[in-house]
């Protein structure tokens, strides 16, 4: 393989996304295929020809009342003063809502108005206008009448129309056939075992729910090795029964990129790179007339691309136009740089803070599938601009209802596994709020406060002038902001190292002698705080720590890096290293608080969350958890920095 | 049943919905179930505890590019005025995308910067820094962080994150299982022959495709006949296997709605009727723990009432909020008057004309099927309020996504069967493009357009004076404003007679001396204009002719009405005659023309429309249905009031 491995033949082109999309289009132009469906399991199917009603709704004249059917000559006689008898069956007849209106009828007087004489006779006192209270023939539906052009969307009340007017059967356009082939070498499926270096296939199952959602039936294939022959026979066989061909990485540029070669062997390719972030390594192209979209490894460019791709040639054959996502205007947290010359599609979380929608990036890497899971939305910059400053307004695509974004409580800060379960404890009392959160670490949370960026934030900043945690960060950097500082936890910190304690690690001074691999936390974290106010304790330097610069975002995240590790060792939280089985030497105590604006505190979200923290059941959850204290009987100490 | 026919004993509360429904949803907390199922099916469900991550992804130390992975103290010296050499195996080894970084190396060169020398050495010109182009463990997802709180609808890229966090099963909400018992002696299936007088059971195809989306698991009864022994039964083997019951119909109270009698019997009775308008006649209940929901029979009640009290207990059973739809502010175009004391649901069409929203009520009849397909929106007007003026705004729930309505073309004015075809067309050439119509006749489309309440209006009116048409309409009515008559169709208007024409009409003078039952056009249509016309012509009064007061809205209704009766007569469009299998006698052609704003003239919508009248295939389809003549060449007449 050496000697084929770094033949790099080609380049990635930076084809504009519409261009390469609209090529496609083109080419994919096939009468779409139609089928009759029965109309009780039409739900979400699309109409491909107009359909008209078989019969009218009523098809008869029908009486909108319970009553008596008279005919309207008979009554006008009837008076207060001057009552009016009537015989049953010559000048009345007994209807329910709904019967037919007996021939030589031509109105309905309503029970509440007719006086029974007896089993023949009724009194009225009041005429009938003719036709009054009577529903007549396609009131609702006319037999003939379009009820749906084609391309409709059918829905419940859609349904309930069509049997309404007797059509039983309705034209139907015929799902496409999407087939998904998964390739790689490291992939194997998620039910088996899960060796060391190997990935598992779940890209496929992402597609094929993806095309169920977008109207499509998608068929997934077992994984293709990255063998030229076994891609090739795959892509031969998708192409003879498929409207539509995914085939997922070995579209970029590499020595085991395959898919483009066998692409232009077998049929054409029209496009090889498209000019966006992430997503730019896509492949289009056809074989025997089928569509070819090949799609990168990484999640997040993978999804973006069938998106771009695959959703508008579904839509096309469907012949229903792509749905557009709602937008909302938000300001920018941070500054956002993006390529010239190629679309940048960024992945933003959006808060709704004092009463207005503030957006930040999510991570850009192109591999971390949980980003698309934690957007709430998807700033698209254009491709002739560098980007956004800070505090900007732009237009994002929401990824989530809106509602959502406006119920949530925004949670910044410093990592504790008890946030989640403070979440999902207050999902049970509220099911329409949820507590969203980032971590960024202590510092970056007490600035989140500050800029209106979030709703409350978690820290743990030990000062280490006066030995007091939080207060003193607080009172300095929101001088004249009116919030609530809430007593929380009390939880334990300490050397995360792998079982058995290897390297026998008690103290900073150990992680340098015994040439330990730290694995730091990232700047403004306030375990980093912690870490290197033990290490000036100690009058240790941090060139003198091996892995000082390598920073993790979560105490989970360093302890998964101890865990794989002999050598490893890490300063966080004790039930961190519960969690991945590593051993624990505490350090000390510290106080983990929740800092919010007042206005938020004396909020409804506010309550219910406070109520949530002070209940039994949630101190409950978090015994159950270990290394933690909830603070009892907090009193919140209100810090307006202008005291 | 005589005797018991009218013994009516109760009467319906009006009690507020909110309460109603909070009764009910506190009856019905029970600790719903829950299953375990395989991630690769659990698009859409519910999870019913917060799910955690079983492993880190990636789970090992995983290359982010194709190169070459090395110890980076090993590259140090690396510049390029002193390139240095590594040797395979010892000092790098080759590593694709994906692949783990082997032991003893920590990070990554990228193919591009190597310069391959041989089979066992390389060259580089650059140090590497510790850990770059490295993911590390649990970049994406680290092991034990919690994926999802419970209550999470799982969408595609979930799917993905919990297949990737090797989570192969979910613990998820049961879908809470709904009976649907459909009652009525009148009903039938709708792959029956229909009989006279019965009606299409399709309330019931409606519900299961609601619930369906809603997250329920429906199960639609057989039809039961209105016998109190058939309910009892048919509610109590419900209640043994359903977490829900709705029953359909019976819910009023008639001398045949048992439904209440009966859940009083087997059960409780929490609520007899709503303080709303429709829906007021709702039943809600509890046998056994399970609670009854009696709907009204008129499909929009019915509707409406499973919306407000099925969805919410099907979102309490799986712990999820209950979504709201977007809202949009609307002028409204008409009056709209409220019952006070009742909430009011009124459905509505918006169009988007001249830049502003304007919305106008639907019928209000709970009868009409196609009005719940119609609506564009739903305006809730609150009980104390008595309703809004013309001219108004109001914030009405949106029915159709708002980019549905924004794309629509409104046509407003007279009836006619090609403007079906020219919406039919117009979406094979632009799925995104819609025409939606109401036909309020010429007139009213007249003043829509000049109310800015439609795009374009089809009108035939003949001026008695002139003996032309439209055109003195225009003039005088859209004095001053800038609009275009564009020359649409020439169409025959003519005597609809049942087959065989057998009372021999052949003029409005036959109408009265031979007493046909006539059917009339509702006030300010072309044809009501052009029948008056021709009473006077032959000295006729209204009053002479049977039948004048009784309006219908369109030919095809028209067509309807005669088509049932012998002796009746009906004048209008020859395609409306044909379509019903009537005879038709001609009385003359008239012009049927297009009236529209120059602004939406010169618009995209504007020309799409345009081009597709003028186009072969159009003018082709038209030819098919008979009676017609498309206006070849057509010159559009601009008609500044002004001049």
């Amino acid at each position: 393989m050496g000697e084929k491995r770094y033949q790099r033949k080609i380049y990635l082109e930076d084809k504009p996304r519409a261009e390469a999309l609209q090529e496609i289009l083109e080419a994919a132009r096939l009468a779409p295929e139609t089928e009759i469906i029965p109309t009780v399991e039409a739900l979400g199917r699309v109409t491909s020809s107009p359909i008209f009603a078989s019969i009218s709704m009523p098809h008869y004249h029908a009486s909108a009342m319970d009553g008596v059917a008279v005919n309207a000559e008979d009554t006008y006689e009837a008076h207060e003063q001057r009552p009016l008898h009537l015989k049953k069956g010559s000048q009345f007849v007994y209807v329910d809502t709904g019967n037919a209106i007996p021939q030589g009828f031509n109105a309905v007087i309503m029970i509440e108005n007719v006086q029974i004489l007896d089993e023949e006779t009724i009194e009225i006192i009041e005429p009938a206008t003719p036709w009054q209270h009577i529903r007549p023939i396609g009131e609702d539906i006319v037999q003939e009448e379009m009820l749906f052009p084609q391309g409709h969307v059918l829905r419940p009340a859609d349904l309930g129309a069509l049997l309404a007017a007797q059509v039983t059967q309705v034209p139907a356009a015929k799902k496409p056939l999407v087939t998904i082939i998964p390739t790689g070498n490291e992939l194997v499926q998620a039910d088996d075992r899960l060796p060391y270096g190997k990935i598992i296939e779940f890209n496929g199952t992402v597609f094929a729910n993806y095309i169920k959602e977008w109207g499509g039936e998608p068929v997934l294939t077992g994984i293709v090795r990255d063998e030229p022959e076994n891609i090739k026979a795959a892509l031969l066989q998708a192409a003879e029964v498929s409207d539509i061909i995914v085939i997922n990485a070995g579209s970029s540029a590499g020595s085991k990129d395959y898919t483009v070669h066998i692409l232009n062997e077998l049929g054409t390719v029209f496009t090889h790179g498209v000019a966006t972030r992430p997503g730019k390594p896509v492949i289009l192209g056809q074989i025997a007339n089928k569509i070819v979209v090949g799609v990168p490894g990484y999640p997040v460019s993978a999804y973006l691309a069938l998106e771009w791709f695959v959703r508008p040639l579904i839509c096309q054959y469907l012949q229903i136009p792509v749905p557009k996502r709602q937008t909302l205007s938000v300001k920018l947290g941070r500054r956002i740089v993006s390529t010239m010359g190629a679309e940048d599609f960024v992945r933003m979380n959006i808060g709704y803070v004092n009463g207005q929608f503030v957006a930040n990036p999510l991570t850009r890497a192109a591999g971390v599938t949980m980003s698309l899971v934690r957007a709430d939305g998807l700033l698209v910059v254009p491709p002739e601009q560098l980007g956004y400053e800070q505090g900007d307004m732009a237009e994002v695509e929401l990824l989530k209802p809106l509602e959502d974004i406006m119920n949530s409580i925004v949670f910044c800060g410093s990592h504790d596994l008890t946030i989640d379960l403070l979440s999902s404890q207050l999902k049970t009392q509220r099911s329409d709020m949820k507590i969203v959160s980032s971590h960024v670490g202590s510092m970056a949370g007490v600035m989140a406060i500050r800029k209106g960026e979030a709703h409350i934030a978690g820290i743990h900043l030990l000062d280490p002038e006066t030995r007091e945690y939080n207060i003193s960060y607080v009172k300095k950097l929101l001088s004249g902001q009116d919030v609530v500082l809430y007593p929380f936890l009390k939880r334990t910190q300490g050397w995360m190292v792998p079982k058995g304690n290897p390297l026998d690690i008690k103290s900073a001074a150990d992680l340098a002698e015994k040439e330990a691999e730290y694995a730091n936390r990232q700047k403004g974290a306030g375990t980093r705080i912690l870490f290197d106010l033990l290490l000036k304790e100690q009058g240790l330097a941090p060139e003198q720590i091996n892995g000082y610069d390598r920073e993790m975002f979560s105490h989970l995240s360093v302890a998964a890096e101890v865990k794989g590790n002999g050598k490893a060792a890490g300063l966080g939280i004790y039930p961190a290293a519960k969690a991945m089985g590593l051993d624990f030497v505490p350090v000390g105590d510290e106080s983990y608080d929740l800092l919010m604006t007042r206005a938020f505190f004396e909020s409804e979200k506010g309550r219910w969350l406070i109520g949530v923290i002070q209940s039994e059941s949630f101190k409950a959850e978090v015994d159950k958890i270990g290394g933690y204290s909830v603070v009892s009987n907090a009193e919140s100490l209100l810090l307006d920095g202008q005291k």
